[in-house]
């Protein structure tokens, strides 16, 4: 299993409208064939000091390897959604893990 | 669906054995009733600026509800958990994400 975990900071925070845009980039990248599972998400709303809270979208993946997450990386649905949806983002964290 | 992303970094980053104690005591932390799946996972190798790679485990829950994640908080396996194993670590981050 190989967790691809991405967290999107936008460059408007405050606008309803990029988030709504967005979520909706990613729902038509979720499209790609070897993406096994995935959840997009926004922060649950809870409060402790380890929990990091200021990011707007989460972006989970899960594929069956490290190939499949390779061959994502380059898949046509992937650099059209970085084209259409990287203007609204200021900063992206990714979190790999096997 | 509730994803609960929790990043360790080591007291002792060198060490095999602490990464060893972390993963065993997650393990024993899995069997907490309300988690619906998990995966225990290490820095996949990939390399690029966003990615951050710096981190010793990789702890992802998925819970069906809030209300679930809020019960494992205090649940007696995940108390005996952070005791046993808070030692370890030097810094944890957490991402909850609805």
């Amino acid at each position: 299993m190989f967790v691809h975990h991405v967290f999107f900071w936008l460059k408007d925070p405050g606008s309803r409208e990029d988030c709504a845009a967005l979520v909706a980039g990613l729902q038509k990248l979720s499209k790609a064939g070897m993406i096994k599972d995935f959840h997009i998400g926004q922060p649950a709303g809870t409060n402790r000091d380890v929990i990091e809270t200021s990011y707007a979208v989460s972006w989970l993946l899960l594929f069956d390897t490290s190939e499949d997450q390779e061959a994502y990386q380059t898949d046509p649905i992937h650099l059209q959604f970085v084209k259409e949806c990287s203007p609204l983002w200021s900063k992206v964290v990714v979190y790999d893990s096997i």
